[in-house]
């Protein structure tokens, strides 16, 4: 194999990046690639619009076919982002036994599967190691150093945006308002916040990334989702009072044949290493049988890591073109899990409340919850000056979700309780 | 490629490991090869000894050459440990053209470049993902996932040992003498913890990072290295008044066609990801061009994930097996470094001290800081009841390592100051 011709669909951010990163280090990729790396054509908007790297003019083209319809060509670089299209054109391109590579995450979480099929059955490769986490290479770790061990579960903090959001209030007493104005001054949030914030997003790569580890189909709409819109900086000044920082976490477990994935606002205790995770940075936590505990952190997006994913990607494929094996490597599931009802699932909750500051009101929240089998670990209780109310946080021991529901709604109606509202706690 | 037959030498707690694995998970693993796994033999040194696994006896031998030189063995697990015999053993079956896998730090630290070489001439893989942090997939992730990218730094808490003694120093207020003790109780130090705690065992592992990350040649002999013996509890009590945390880590930078390779107690900013390392494990922080910062955390050792590392290690070969491309894959060193002179390194500095408790004691030491140009960062100084003497802790902002220390001689020549000591900072 003396030259590898490349079809790049998309010349945004990531895609300039790529551009530079196959200019810069052309010399070091191709003696590792073992072969000439040629960039065919760029599917652009505009022909005319100015660029940040240099490239010949005649490269570019508005025309996706003059790509995927080109015999030349024989891997395509997919990352122009959405749904519908990109399926279409990813699609006919594995017909065209081309390989590919994207980082569309939204794409992959709806129609990785399918995909993934598709490409198996043309004897192409499909990697996309950048839809997960750009800056971790944790889909490649999945696979390869974790496939002679067996994953149970995976706590991710991938979102960054929610992340930075949440390290800001916390670190800097900044409210949500002001902590997403500033993520959006700083480029880390979209103008409109919404797949973030209410944790779609994160949705999106648990599924890919559940997928990955246990080979089995995981749909969306098997993800239980609540985003961060509902936690305000008292949530955050009690947890820590109690010793745990709020992250928005995806954790997907599989037990005795069933699958439990959710994203949700979870309280980490401060020794955990997820804790200590701030700002835009991403983190996977993986617990598997063999291994026990490893972590993998680094930046969640961003030019420079989301190209170097691609990059890698590229170089895979381009030794699985080489070896004559792509289309080899692809995973495909295997087995179905059923998600895990919520009567089987147990976990401590933290539960934040105001209750009226009278006598024996302390003792009518204590009676409920060992009425209801529900044992106490932390509990912290502060006066509210001047308003008759005192401020109760609480974080239970290991108790069944569906019991503890059944209570929370019990709790919310005794006559002490002004309001509550709870968290998941995460065991350390 | 029907069957691959394998020799294991050595039958400890990590052979047990990967015999359990091999036994328990054959299905999936087989699966996952496309081949079938046979255990052969295995080197012990007493046949008749219980054991923990269930194994036929007729496949334990005494005699090394029933594995080394039978025609019917393809890889190589080398679980014996130590230098000399490992190196015979290996060279032999490499000539032998056998696959090796090993978990033998101290070799691959000291004769891997030649190993390496002897296997790539032979076309023969040598696998050692086991050698340095046996629960983390790194160095698969720096020659894999980090391959598009320039590695330019890593700082690794690479000794399990040592992180366990530091963790009970700082989180129980023990001394030394009784952490040191209590990680011997618990199976983390050995009965002789020398080469842990003098920061030999940190150094190998340093040594085979650079190596991998940075494609040349390095030697033990370039590693500086300085032990845990040194640190004591008001340490690590007057750095965390400053906001840092004392870890025994290895640093390893390349920069400007140098190399810097060193193993030291550091101080870690509170932030930064490496502080919240604790107890027995490990984590490796690399820094790359496009990548940015990531960090690979897990267990150091154990028979589980050291097993699990020698059978991914396995998968790996038996992949290269069937397409015919085992020891290709072999990275080979490009190019030499020189180790970085000191006068060309800068960094921060702690240094704690005892002064006399009198008028203008301190502004003593800041005169003399002032005069060799070296700016203070942070200061803190408390008087010791009832000794005329005060107890100081000064982080410098980032200054020259041999000026450094030139001027922190002068500082223990002053008489206001009793005693002096110092540790390196990094950076958050």
């Amino acid at each position: 194999m003396e030259k590898v011709s490349i079809g790049l669909l998309g010349f945004g951010t990531v895609g300039t990046g790529v551009v530079r990163l196959l200019t810069k280090d052309r010399e070091r990729l191709e003696e590792r690639a073992g072969c000439k790396i040629h960039l065919e054509k760029v599917l652009v908007r505009n022909k005319n619009r100015a660029r940040k790297v240099l490239i010949d003019n005649r490269k570019l083209t508005t025309d996706v076919y003059e790509i995927l319809d080109n015999p030349e060509i024989n891997v395509i670089i997919e990352l122009i982002g959405g749904v519908d299209q990109a399926y279409r054109y990813i699609l006919r391109a594995l017909k065209n036994k081309k390989n590919v590579i994207t980082a569309n995450k939204d794409l992959m979480a709806s129609y990785g599967e399918e995909l993934l099929l598709e490409a198996r059955a043309n004897q192409c490769d499909l990697y996309y190691e950048a839809s997960v986490a750009g800056g971790i290479p944790i889909l490649r770790t999945l696979t390869d150093s974790l496939g002679a061990d067996r994953i149970q579960k995976m706590i991710g903090i991938v979102n960054g945006t929610t992340n930075y959001i949440l390290s800001k209030m916390s670190g800097d007493g900044l409210s949500y308002e002001k902590a997403l104005a500033s993520a959006q001054r700083l480029g880390f949030a979209e103008a409109d916040p919404t797949s973030d914030v209410e944790g779609l997003d994160a949705a999106r790569k648990m599924v890919i990334l559940s997928h990955l580890a246990y080979s089995i189909p995981v749909k969306l709409d098997d993800v239980k989702i609540k985003g961060i819109t509902d936690v305000t900086r008292e949530d955050i000044v009690f947890a820590q009072k109690l010793g745990y920082t709020i992250k928005l976490v995806g954790i997907s477990e599989v037990n005795n044949g069933d699958i439990d994935v959710r994203v949700e606002p979870t309280l980490l205790p401060d020794g955990h290493p997820l804790a200590a995770v701030e700002n835009e940075n991403n983190a996977i936590y993986v617990y598997s049988s063999a291994l026990g505990e490893t972590m993998y952190y680094g930046a969640g997006a961003g030019e420079g890591p989301t190209a170097v994913s691609i990059v890698s990607d590229l170089l895979a494929v381009l030794q699985n073109m080489a070896l004559g094996v792509t289309g080899n490597h692809i995973f495909l599931p295997k087995k179905e899990l059923h998600a895990r009802k919520d009567n089987l699932v147990d976990s401590q909750f933290f539960v934040r409340m105001h209750i009226k500051d009278e006598p024996g009101s302390f003792s009518k929240l204590t009676d409920l919850f060992r009425e209801q089998n529900i044992s106490l670990g932390k509990l912290y209780q502060e006066p509210i000056p001047g308003r008759d109310i005192a401020e109760v946080a609480i974080v239970t021991h290991v108790t069944n979700k569906v019991l503890f529901e059944k209570s929370f709604e019990i709790l919310k109606q005794l006559d002490v309780v002004v309001n509550a509202k709870y968290f998941r706690v995460e065991r350390g």
